[in-house]
């Protein structure tokens, strides 16, 4: 018989099917027993109430437990308003796969995992099974596809850009430094100098991928490697057409979430947000003005936001307009790296911004210089040399077109999305200051 | 007037557009002018008869050349089956975004680029732009969409896993070391380990992504970081339930290209094969013993094929079944890393196989290891120590089912069908013995 997925059986009622997968659990109340069957998509509960049907998870076969173990079930579809999915298989024919006898060092049928998040991480390899871990683990899948999906419609052209690269991008620290044949090179802490020069080529251009960064923090908002959505495109008019953009894209992210993802939502409780037609904005000195007016707090010579900053703000965003999403736009220069373009009116500013979602930052971008004296000027006053970037600079002096583009880090999307206390806790094998296994 | 994209400028005959993008070429003709205007997507041909027309691109503005500057044209659409497109622009009006002076390293408004690979490659930045390189680098992107959509619509799950790993995958060899807050860490070669992990929780996965090889060699067929293009899944029979999904992803793979990159496979003159419903298979032995017969040539006592066995049989599927693909199975166990699956009734042999492209190996996968108790004795027979794989092994001993999966290689996968003679021109920046930039 040809197997089926779990979530297929409601169409198979009244007839006989049969599915495959882990032993999520078993439950034996008196003489009955019931087991749930865990596939790659959901469960299925299958009822018996014969010891002889149970046949190799009989008590005398595996023992009480036997929990992971990899079965075959053939049963009749019943519906039963109480079973996970509403229906559930009678008349059982079970076949064991692959037998386990161990006990699971973290227990993966309980609603929530109780572990500590160092024994969740340690056995990841078994904990990521649980029906919450999984769930958000196909978030991280639907972002990743919702960004694409959404790129790709604008006629964006995908990239891959070299992950072994020569020099930091932007400064020296924090860069992961690897023997690259006897010579010094490092991990890319961000496509960002790639993306560009491909706006070049394909003048739209989209990159899903690793980025390393050796921050040696340990805290609930750092890992050391994370999957970077990066998006840069040309003949921009300034950054609101890139804050454009990406409403469209985190509305186009929300929307796969929304359409393809229900159950992972409902089983994670997160509240969907909307995103506005126009993502409400403020220039950020009139960001700072408003928190001393309404906060009493005068941070007006500040060079950036600190998170009460930006809480503050996104709670005044919600009020104001309703809105989770708030672009904060023209952040200081001295706080931006060489490549962002300056205010052409106030050039002390900057053309960039960041987008605050519930309150704290989600998304940086912005418009880049794109002549080649801007680029030769700005490394000047950074007191960066140019030899490192002479392959960079090529781009720009042979003809680039005004561009911007942005980053989304995808692990603090579903980070803050999901209200998970950890990124860790949102990526299936996260690298952080000590941890390099699983 | 809004911006039209030059591959739409056919749709506007008769009216006026707007176009922008890199000034590909122009040529002055008695008092005639033909400039050619490169976006994103193509090109469009403008001609002007007067010199006030050309305005910033006049030869008293930016020289003879001025080429790759960008600049806005509007004009009218003109029916000229001549143009490339069938189109062009007349009645001008010029707009200079960025002038460019200076002559690129490469010419790229030639129909093929002239230079050697060298200066090819060390102008990447400015030669990905030439129509030929772009045709290459999209079908990068093409291919990876086509393999994500065949198995997305196969109920399969993406992945991204740590490329930042303890240990190295398979061997000590080949492998790039880093210091990981002062620890010795590796690149990884494959996510080999991590998607096997991953079928334990979503049963079929498949990654995109980097994979960084320290081979020391310097041939047309090595480059140093490529996109790998991993599947993985369970529940499978054996080795040939792997084999027919291969064949359908190769199959989606080159749908992809057929229906939405019909330009670029033109452009670059790209043989394209049928896959047949079912792959021509040969076994191993048999394979060796059918070179034998057909060209005296004994190789049945080689553990491996050579490049000229591989020939020899793909001349032998094109001539016996009309195939561009044949399937080689069964290679022997010495030759395939520890956690292959042995052929149950000749355990010598594995449950693995090549597929062969035209007589080149293109893709390599198989049926693994499932149980926890062959993972032990398999490492225990290849004198490996358990430790560096406890981890793995977590997956495998709570509970697995027979799994196998397979990678291509995006970079030698677009190298075999385009013709290309050297690997290190299907990538956007490639990473070479001796190249770590651009």
């Amino acid at each position: 018989m040809e197997r089926i997925q779990t979530i297929e059986v409601g169409q198979h009622s009244g007839e006989r099917v049969r599915v495959a997968g882990w032993l999520h659990s078993i439950r034996r109340l008196g003489g009955i027993s019931f087991l749930v069957v865990r596939d790659g998509w959901g469960v299925i509960q299958a009822v018996t109430e014969t010891e002889a049907e149970l046949g190799p998870l009989g008590a005398n076969q595996v023992g009480e437990s036997g929990v992971e173990s990899v079965i075959a079930i053939e049963g009749l579809v019943v519906e039963e308003r109480q079973a996970p999915g509403g229906f559930e298989l009678h008349d059982l024919r079970i076949e064991m796969i692959t037998p386990v006898t161990e006990v699971p060092p973290v227990s993966l049928n309980k609603r929530k995992i109780t572990a500590n998040i160092g024994t969740i991480l340690d056995h990841a390899v078994v904990t990521n099974r649980h029906p919450a871990r999984q769930a958000i683990l196909r978030l991280a899948a639907g972002g990743m596809a919702g960004f694409r999906s959404v790129l790709t419609a604008k006629k964006f052209t995908e990239i891959q850009t070299p992950k072994i690269v020569a020099s930091a991008t932007e400064s020296g620290a924090n860069v992961f430094k690897l023997d690259y044949f006897g010579r010094p090179a490092y991990l890319a802490q961000s496509p960002q100098f790639y993306k560009q020069i491909m706006v070049g080529v394909f003048e739209r251009v989209f990159e899903v991928g690793p980025v390393f960064r050796a921050e040696p923090h340990d805290t609930t908002r750092h890992i050391n490697e994370y999957v970077s959505l990066d998006a840069e495109y040309g003949f921009i008019e300034n950054h609101f057409t890139v804050m454009a953009l990406l409403r469209d894209v985190i509305a186009g992210i929300l929307d796969t979430f929304n359409e393809q993802y229900s159950a992972e939502l409902a089983l994670l409780q997160v509240q969907m947000p909307t995103v506005p037609e126009e993502i409400p904005h403020i220039f950020f000195p009139e960001a700072q003005e408003l928190i001393f007016r309404l906060h009493k707090t005068d941070v007006r010579s500040e060079p950036d936001l600190s998170p009460q900053d930006e809480r503050w703000l996104g709670a005044w965003a919600k009020e104001e307009f309703g809105s989770d999403f708030l672009y904060v736009t023209g952040y200081p220069m001295i706080k931006r790296p060489f490549y962002t373009h300056p205010d052409p009116e106030r050039p002390e500013y900057s053309n960039s911004f960041d987008l605050l979602f519930r309150g704290t930052e989600l998304v940086t971008g912005g418009q880049r210089l794109h002549r080649y004296e801007d680029y030769l000027a700005a490394l000047e006053k950074a007191h960066l040399p140019i030899e490192p970037f002479v392959y960079y600079l090529e781009a720009f002096k042979f003809g680039m077109p005004p561009e911007g583009g942005f980053a989304i880090g995808l692990e603090r999307l579903l980070m803050q999305l999901c209200g998970i206390s950890n990124v860790k806790l949102t990526t299936t094998f996260p690298r952080d200051l000590t941890r390099l296994t699983p």
